[in-house]
Order: C-alpha cells, then sequence, then structure tokens
C-alpha cells in the first residue's frame, strides 16, 4: 500500500464527517499566509485556522517569485484578502545548499540545466525581508499596509517576527 | 486588532503546548502535496497529516508552474521524497475569470500588463490532467512512479480521482 492509498483512506474518514459544505469561496479572515513547504510547518495548527479561513501559499523556502505574486494578486484581487503574512523557519532546506551547486547537479544528471533560479539563501531573517521587499514592489499586489514576515522556530514551536 | 494580530494570539497557544521538537527535516511519509491555496480546502485535515509528514505545496488553482517545478525537485532531489499528490477542487476561484480579463484589468489599473500567466482554467478536470502532463514532462523530477490528481469536492469533502 501507498502512502497516496493511505492519505486516501484518512480523506474517506474526513468526508464521513464532513459538515462545512456551504462555506463561500473568498476566505472568512481576507488573510494570506505564504509560507515554507517544509513538512514541520503547520500553518492550521500554528495560527488556528480551520475551513473557510485564510488562503495558503506555499513553497519550497516561502521565498516570493513570480507565481507567489500570481497567488496573491489573484487572492486580494479576485477574493478580497487584505492581509498578508510571511512564515519562513529555522533549520530550512533551502540553507544547505547554493544555487549554483543545485543547478549544477541537475545539469550533470540530465543534461539540462534549470533555468529558473533555485531561490537557495543563507539567512532566514534576511530572506523574510528580501520576501517582504518583493512583495512591497510589485505592481500586482494592491493591499501592503498590512504584510508582516516571521520566522518560525521548528525547535521550540515559536512564531518570531522579523523587522 | 488585525486579523494577523489574532493568528498571532493562536501562535502563542501553539507553542505553549509544543511537544515536536526533534522532528527531522526529511518528510516521514516521504511525499509531497501539491494543492490549491482555497480556504476551504485544509490539508492536514483531509489527508490526516501531522507535523513532519510531508511537504505541502500550494497556489491559485494548484497548477504547476516553474516555482513548483523547482519545489518538488527540491522536495525530491534534496529531501527525499517519492510520491505527488496533486489537489484541485470544485467551485475553484480559477474557474470565475480568463487569463485576459484578469491581465486586462490589472493592465487598466495599474499601467502594467503582467508578464506572467494567470493560469485560469474552464474545467476542472481538464487542469489536474494539464497538472500531471507537465510534471511528466519536467525534466528535473526524477521520481513519477507516484504522481496522482485529484478533484477535491467542496460541497460534500470528499476527495475524486482524476483518470
Amino acid at each position: 500500500m501507498s502512502v497516496t492509498d493511505e492519505l486516501l483512506a484518512n480523506a474517506e474518514q474526513y468526508a464521513a464527517t464532513f459538515e462545512k459544505g456551504d462555506l463561500p469561496l473568498p476566505p472568512a479572515r481576507k488573510i494570506a499566509i505564504l509560507a515554507c513547504m517544509d513538512a514541520r510547518l503547520n500553518p492550521y495548527g500554528l495560527l488556528g485556522l480551520s475551513e473557510g479561513d485564510a488562503h495558503v501559499i506555499r513553497n519550497a523556502g516561502g521565498v516570493v517569485t513570480d507565481d507567489e505574486i500570481r497567488s496573491l494578486s489573484i487572492s486580494q484581487r479576485l477574493l478580497g484578502t487584505e492581509e498578508i503574512v510571511l512564515i519562513h523557519h529555522t533549520d530550512c532546506g533551502m540553507l544547505t545548499f547554493t544555487d549554483d551547486e543545485f543547478k549544477r547537479s541537475i545539469q550533470d544528471e540530465t543534461g539540462i540545466k534549470p533555468e529558473w533560479a533555485a531561490e537557495a539563501f543563507p539567512d532566514v531573517d534576511e530572506d523574510v525581508r528580501q520576501s517582504l521587499a518583493r512583495i512591497k514592489a510589485s505592481p500586482f499586489i494592491p493591499r501592503k499596509e498590512s504584510v508582516r514576515g516571521f520566522v518560525y522556530e521548528v525547535e521550540t514551536g515559536k512564531l518570531r517576527e522579523v523587522v
């Protein structure tokens, strides 16, 4: 039995007791969370989110590329969110390599060098500030009054704001 | 008090009872979930995921662009995941507009036309197949033995596989 099959069995349990079939499309709390994909970072548990509350956008590092600008733009312009929370974290995989190394290893194996940046970073606080700066610089995100960045400490469960 | 401040208060509660400070960086279940950012879709509740289990990647639509190829490539190549689950859903915001309309409205308001695709789609099953096809076509994702796509029904809580 694959892990996918095990998760599908869990999904059947979820549907069996499901009672939230009438939630509206726009997020009730009018907020978008942009966080790293890391397995130890659970935005629902950490922030007390429930179904219907918030858009949750995630990728390797919690970085801001064109695709996050796309998602945040759709979130604010079409679905009414007004606040943004960015979450990076300690012990991140993105701290363990460089773009050059990663892309060289792929080129050596496949013969093709990725045309995209891997977005590795040497300092997590600095990269939160980088992500904040990219959002502030984007002409496509209309609401920037409440854009705040945090580091989640996987060792302690605490969330620390980057200022 | 902003919604962000309310979520930060929840985060203090989370940290107060936190007991998972020794989880390893690589996901225990060796799986990556790629899902839409929609507020009604909670991958933790739906799939029974806990802290440490899985990478969770999300964006508007749950689509596959270069940034998702980047995240999945890092997930598999550096952190050992072997399976991929894609989740789109019914009543998706991406079904309610076209790229041309969305980009025109931004251009009219800001004077700048986004250089990225908005990735809107007219049919959710078709777009799950599109996402599967983009992953299968990528030279940068090494493990493709278990890549499966699903539609989550926000009305019923059920997960339906797209074949």
